[in-house]
């Protein structure tokens, strides 16, 4: 037997990532993982720590990130959602709270997750969505995007895709769908696979972008894939237009 | 001959009203008409008024505010909305810029305006569209709404859905659309209507969300409207999930 309370209540939340150096607690920068965690010690009274099933980068929002935590609380697990997103700041907040079995984790035991990139391709910027959007100006080749899309889809090793100090042995994943969506002026990067090396899913949109401007060819892709060589592939899209849509278990 | 000039310049216009004291000038507070005169100078160098379609009020949001304005600049359009952007705040963008007839002006020669309000009805709040909806916790009876708001289509004097101060003279004004349309946890009322008493599109939320909670019936639109006593209506619905779509010429 040890210390930790058997009580898992696991947290659907959204966040809007401008304000945060990401999920992951840092000891001098604001983090959503922070802000959760200090919510639960106001609330419940209790230290303890919120595992996130994705590590958002700085900047990067989240429509459902699933976190779980321990607690020796005995509230109703809805009044738990209540009483964190009142002591939460404005751009966190929780959507869902339940109990689940003890033995759920939520970044371990995650079998794939669902991001989406919104590239807003106009000639003037926006008011309403600039803290959610990458604003491309100019002509792309929609046409030509999709096609370098589609040969993402599978099982690569997405060494090239990753950033240039990935440090994980095994850099090979399997996207299940890679695909533009037009919704008038926004192209909505669709991704799903089982796991995601860091700046993956930016670097994907960096270098289908590039194609869509003709700096690339969608043939392109497979050899940037097999040549594993980060400086082959495109830029880093920026984080305001990543949101971590869903995770799946 | 007077001493403007015939160049009339059109623009459509997007704003987040949260941080504005609505679209129109005041002395001292800051407003989306004032931000937008102070953009023309620092662009142009010129000291001219802008006239826009609607007087959004205080935290009302836009996704097409039509403006126009008289310059001697002898700058293409489109760079002028560039010119405008660049000195815009954030939260204010020109989303077209063009030449229109001498004669164009916004606010007069609307015929029709479209408006948005977006409902939230969730048990919890919302991070990202926190300040683009308003939270309706626990259930609403949508088809009573819906009911109620047909009941206000067509022409009516709608003095009773206005602000109790309201000084015209002729209240009467014909909705084309009045209707609630769902996606997911949130709810849309569409109003199309060829013009709008202060406060209205807020009133018409206010007294239809009493409906949805079973504090007035459907078939008391036509006793609140016929009685154009503005106290039997519902509260007036807060600004932050209004939003200005559309101005039809």
């Amino acid at each position: 037997m040890n210390g930790e309370p058997r009580r898992n209540v696991r947290l659907l939340i959204e966040y809007e990532g401008t304000a945060y150096a990401g999920w992951q607690l840092q000891h001098d920068r604001s983090t959503v993982q922070g802000a959760v965690m200090r919510a639960i010690e106001l609330a419940l009274g209790e230290k303890t720590t919120v595992y996130g099933a994705s590590r958002t980068d700085a900047g990067v929002h989240a429509r459902g990130q699933v976190a779980n935590f321990r607690t020796a609380s005995g509230l109703a697990a809805w009044k738990i959602g209540h009483a964190l997103n009142a002591h939460l700041p404005e751009d966190v907040a929780v959507l869902e709270a339940g109990d689940a079995p003890a033995e759920f984790h939520s970044q371990f035991m995650a079998k794939g997750k669902h991001y989406r990139y919104v590239v807003r391709n106009d000639k003037y910027r926006s008011a309403l969505d600039r803290a959610f959007c990458h604003l491309v100006r100019g002509d792309l080749d929609l046409d030509a995007m999709q096609q370098g899309a589609r040969r993402l889809v599978g099982t690569h090793d997405f060494r090239a895709m990753a950033t240039q100090n990935e440090t994980k042995k095994n850099t090979t994943r399997t996207m299940r769908r890679v695909e533009w969506v037009k919704h008038e002026a926004y192209l909505h990067l669709e991704v799903e696979g089982d796991g995601f090396l860091y700046n993956m899913v930016r670097t994907f949109v960096g270098t289908l972008l590039k194609i869509g401007k003709g700096g690339l060819g969608p043939e392109d892709i497979p050899r940037i894939l097999a040549s594993k060589d980060r400086r082959k592939a495109g830029p880093v899209a920026p984080a305001k237009g990543l949101f971590l849509m869903k995770v799946e278990y």
